[in-house]
């Protein structure tokens, strides 16, 4: 009764055989609204930060107000005298001050020298939230300032501030292929330029947190994370457990571009709280920590040296860059330069990246770590080139995109390459050259400067992360259950999946329910990063769910006594070969029946293809500048995606439109800003001072267009990543277009009023 | 480092290949406290009574206060009024007020007649639970109080009102084999008597209730239930959803013994209350409403007529049992003839059973439904014709043991049948010949008197009931978690489970999670009822853990670059038969650490045997009768059985200590009681009222002793159901020992000082 009618389904692989890719489909690639929307928008839906649980006590963290500094004495008499506060705990306490690493970096949960503003100092649980704050801020410590280094600039200059006792220098990464000043020797323009983004902080809506409780030995925590068995891994190694007795659950989530891919100190001293009580512990984090302590793109200095033979051929390509990862390792280096090694064919290059620490709250991954700063150089530096060779921006990269027949360096072979379709086709929907000639042509009497930009990228994996495992339960009624480890973290994945399951099985999407990620109940996933989810976890869910029609097969083969061969899934019901008379509805299937349900495991183990698996991106923008006051307006934008096969044809546009809109917090809106030559503290750390873009900074004019190219050779859903993909030329999309508009080169992020202002003024003095 | 050392590991079997029975075991069967008796014992344990949500509403529902009325006029507008009241709904709107049945009878959520004092009438939402209960109480109801019949014996009589429009009589189930009236003939004695028991009601601990939420069209119902699947597809077929959107979750459970295998309209009414409130809804039941209306074991009325020659063989059972089922027919029939079947060798037996509705809340399944009371009148006539011959209890029984050597009747044949085995073993460590003629040589000069019984009983199912999925993950630190559909309803089944994953894979079972039921999360399993769950889950489990077990061979393999058969299991490592030399831990598999789990996916299929599979027991017991006040003591109780291989010594003590202390209560003090000549109302219907056993009415002396016979036939963990089986023989044997004492044969329970009181009154007067 739940069936759609008239779904034609594909065939069925025989046991043993690898279902191909779909021909074609009916539920997959379509708009569909989200399976949860309802949920997600009326409020119904339950989010960690909604947990309640009986009895439970609100934590707070005390955190280290300077970037440097010693923890004399903690004196929590104070703290522990209201009577409704139940447990303090903070630093010497061996119970409580656990070890704690970020990578190879040894620190505790409280230490002793705290190397960035926001570290953790100790920590209260009590009856209610406000209790929990101000018996945190009744917590005395006496602190020995350090002098501070908050500039990764200034970390490596001879009398700055030691951020660890053995230096500031992290390391020192090189690539090279073929012999760079060969290039430049071949090269009829030779540009050298210096660039740099700022920081910025991922600040998603729902803020990090989580609630914490203990059965028994067994710790239970509803965690809003990217991965819950990422936590549950650290979580069980840092508090001594084996993994079956932390059980971590994910529920719906509120957004983490990154920073919720990683394992907090939070969640630990929640679960410290919440045994030393004996109560459950609600642990979230108030705004503010989240701009500190949870994670940063960070910013990137980068010298970018090219050249270009007249006719446009790369000759050589030399980078160098400094970065840093804030005080601590934690996964958000800003010095990925794949950008430069992979999207244009450029026999000589050669980078070297310097990764240095500061008194800054670590990095976090962000959102195609280091590929957004990456391509703010690589893709200006083209233009420039183009304009020097009095190129086509556009025509100029085309003669440089890869012929993909192999693959690159000793790699495996590509599958799916659309860099070229991405260019040709965005040129063409946006109406490149003649918008070109528009503003090549505008009037300049008037205050306002219209101009066009583009830019190109790659994403170096594109694949998906096995391993993966999910469980498909068909119901007697024919609806199903899908039992998922991995996170939706706000991008629709669930929905992808539904579709996925209801394509193999001819059923309605909505007839499918996803179960949140959770450790205990769900199955293994990698956590829900890297553009990598989709990818992953779509083959997955189609395995499950040929093995469910497989099994269903087989009872109505028993059944009607037909060999299984002769039998073929409709999704209504089975019907013979042979004799089309004679079929059986899947919901009258009586070993379905008997067996209440029909378990399909789903599985796909690690790099299955042994192919390189990289989406491609072009994005064209048009901006116009306020020569008065600096302001810049982005007019319209269109993305070219060449992600594979596009699962949900909504989900796309989301994506699409999520990615253009932090791309453009890049460019024009966002950075950190820390007071750095005085106290090194962040001065802009919330959303009143930090400036994301909001809807009037982000044109209502945002298109995708996608380049489908279901990727056959990539999994057995055709999908390749595209979340991050899609944020990574922007910024530098948008710097092209102000360059077409007002001709001046912003190499500095953000394109601000008051940057672009002043440097409008020193060109009209210049000039 | 989670693995036992030392422990030898059975070989697995190869794939394909069903493994066989375990030849020895090092977990199974010791005695090992509960894997979650902290949590239980310690309060941290969640209950489904113990869950809260954001923004949670508590319902409370109106129940009618008559055995039989008319639903003239409900008027809520005082229960709307207060403020915090949210919703209020009862009969007449078509939203709430539900189609509902009891097996083929219909009726509705409210019904417009009710027929049992606690039907529901009306039901609120409010922001507290006495809010919720004001509110209900202020529902005005005009009610038209209709003639009731609150005893079955009255309700075949002409002129007794009727349930029912079509009358009061539900059934007549007849059985025979042979020819009773030539066995009568046959006999050297023939005895007939009357016996009744009353109706007991369950009262489990942990009240009836749930918790329902809705997720946009998602709902999802904590209940405190026997058996989440059930739930879920009453809930569904009722509320017209399908099964993948109804999620039901059974967490921690206190008890049900039969009470909670099935689904009541309070379900339904706190979904209905959260869909119209838009909010969660707790409803749970007050205790009165538990004994109204969730169920009891029916009064049973039976006639027995018995033959038996000199030599101790039966020739005849003739078998008339009237009971009733209450207003409704809810699963609870008191007529199960089993043991007048199929306890002893009897050539001729007819039995004949009639069912009745009468006005008093359905009967619900209670442990081992039908079968104490059948065991009351059948083991008191063995002792009364043992009497009557002059042979000893345990010899007439043993004379009519059947030879279980083949099925009986066109049955699939037996597996392990250890009845005669229960008799003697049980008799030898009673001290059985020594205490009967130490009773019966007492001085009879005192007021005290002492006397010995027994009985015996075999149980009609123990091979449990199919089909159940469960997965087992191991992780990559050598822990595990079992993800099982099956309830723990406080016997200790995840314990058991826990075991025999651990046996099969070498762990300790502390490092085996159990996850709670649930449909949306673990796998599907049947309710945990029938004294079925753990020869369901535990092979089951087993399976699950052999294809861990093979899953991490074959990854050792191909690491190894040995072949899959060179290599054993051993529990810690992993070793090459060919050469010990090489081998490799499990934790060290780089398999295990890439894929971060293993899944082993068990299953069990409906009835996999053909066999017929019976638990057995025999019990004996000492009483002291003070003939002053009629006071009963029960000294001593040893319970042997043959449940076939004992799982865990501790469970299967707390067993047959549980069912020894129900026998008790049927025997000695339990009866409801219903006003049935005036207002038809339970006058009992509390805890104080009610009388359970308490420990002073309980022996501290019960033994429990297996008669162990591992049952391979039945299943690859051996085991046979013992829940149910301990409870049946029970009364009868204390009935046997109170007549043993004092000389009277107590054929109506309870055997109460009133009743025994006045029963020495008479046997002095007529003396």
């Amino acid at each position: 009764m739940y069936y759609t009618e008239g779904l034609p389904v594909p065939e069925t692989p025989s046991p043993g055989e690898t279902p191909g890719p779909w021909e074609r489909t009916d539920v997959v690639g379509k708009p569909r609204p989200r399976v949860d929307a309802y949920e997600r928008v009326s409020g119904t839906a339950v989010y960690p930060s909604d947990i309640v649980l009986p009895r439970m006590l609100y934590g707070a963290i005390l955190r280290c107000p300077h970037p440097h500094a010693q923890v004399k004495k903690v004196d929590t008499t104070a703290a522990e005298a209201p009577p409704r506060v139940r447990a303090v705990i903070g630093p010497g306490d061996p119970k409580t001050d656990l070890p704690w690493s970020f990578r190879d970096v040894k620190t505790t949960l409280f230490p002793k020298t705290c190397r960035f503003e926001g570290e953790p100092v100790a920590a209260v649980a009590a009856e209610t939230l406000y209790q929990a704050w101000d018996a945190a801020g009744a917590v005395r410590v006496d602190y020995k300032v350090l002098p501070h280094v908050s500039d990764e600039r200034r970390a490596l200059e001879k009398d700055a501030p030691k951020v660890h006792e053995n230096g500031n220098k992290l390391k020192t990464d090189t690539y090279s292929r073929g012999d760079v000043e060969k290039g430049f020797f071949e090269a009829d323009v030779v540009l050298e330029q210096h660039y740099r983004t700022e920081a910025e902080v991922h600040t998603p809506l729902e803020l990090h947190g989580c609630v914490a409780n203990w059965d028994g030995d067994v710790l239970t925590i509803w965690e809003s994370t990217q991965g819950v068995y990422a936590v549950q891994s650290r979580v069980a190694e840092v508090l001594g457990l084996p993994l079956s007795k932390v059980r971590v659950i994910g529920h719906y989530m509120g957004g983490g571009f990154g920073s919720k891919l990683q394992t907090s100190r939070y969640s630990i001293v929640a679960a410290l709280l919440a045994k030393k009580t004996g109560r459950p512990v609600k642990s979230f984090l108030p705004r503010e920590a989240t701009f500190l302590a949870m994670g940063n793109r960070p910013p990137s200095n980068m010298t970018l040296k090219a050249g270009v033979k007249k006719d446009g051929t790369l000759t050589a390509l030399s980078f160098t860059c400094l970065g840093t990862g804030g005080a601590y390792p934690a996964g958000g280096t800003s010095l990925v330069d794949w950008q430069i090694r992979d999207l244009y064919l450029c026999p000589h290059v050669r980078t070297e990246c310097t990764d240095v620490y500061i008194n800054a709250g670590p990095a976090r991954p962000f959102r195609a770590p280091g590929h957004p700063q990456c391509s703010w150089a690589l893709e200006q530096m083209l233009d420039a080139l183009a304009e020097a060779i009095g190129m086509d921006p556009v025509a100029l990269r085309l003669k440089n995109v890869p012929d993909y027949s192999q693959g690159r360096e000793g790699n495996p072979p590509y599958t799916t390459t659309g860099l070229k379709q991405c260019f040709k086709e965005g040129a063409r929907r946006f109406g490149w050259e003649k918008a070109r000639r528009k503003t090549a042509g505008q009037e300049k009497k008037g205050h306002l400067r219209r101009g066009v930009g583009m830019a190109g990228s790659v994403w170096f994996v594109g694949g998906g992360g096995p391993p993966s495992t999910v469980i498909l339960k068909l119901f007697s009624d024919g609806s199903a259950n899908l039992n998922m480890g991995a996170s939706d973290i706000g991008t629709g994945t669930k929905t992808v999946m539904a579709m996925v399951a209801a394509e193999e099985l001819g059923l309605r999407p909505e007839m499918i329910r996803i179960e949140h990620a959770d450790t205990g109940t769900t199955q293994y996933a990698t956590p829900s990063g890297g553009s990598k989810t989709v990818p992953t976890e779509a083959p997955t869910v189609r395995d499950a769910a040929v093995q469910v029609k497989r099994r269903l097969l087989q009872m109505a083969a028993e059944e009607m006594d037909l060999p299984v061969e002769d039998l073929r899934y409709t999704g209504d019901d089975i019907v013979s070969r042979s004799r089309p008379d004679r079929r059986i509805r899947i919901v009258d299937i009586s070993g379905l029946k008997r067996q209440g349900v029909v378990v399909g495991v789903g599985h796909r183990g690690p790099n299955p293809e042994k192919k390189t698996v990289n989406p491609f991106c072009a994005q064209f923008c048009e901006v116009e500048v306020n020569t008065r006051t600096g302001e810049l307006r982005i007019l319209r934008f269109l993305s070219t995606n060449e992600s594979g096969r596009v699962m949900n044809r909504l989900t796309f546009d989301s994506q699409v439109i999520g990615g253009v809109t932090m791309g453009i917090g890049l460019a024009a809106t966002e950075m950190r800003i820390l007071d750095a030559n005085r106290t090194g503290k962040m001065v802009n750390r919330n959303w009143h001072d930090y400036k994301l873009p909001t809807s009037l900074d982000v044109p209502a004019d945002i298109v995708g267009v996608p380049i489908e190219m279901p990727d056959a050779e990539a999994n057995i859903s055709g999908a390749k990543g595209l979340g991050e993909p899609v944020t990574i030329p922007t910024a530098a999309a948008v710097a092209n277009a102000v360059y077409d508009a007002v001709g001046i080169r912003i190499t500095e992020s953000p394109i601000n009023p008051l940057k672009l202002s002043s440097l409008l003024e020193q060109q009209k003095k210049e000039g």
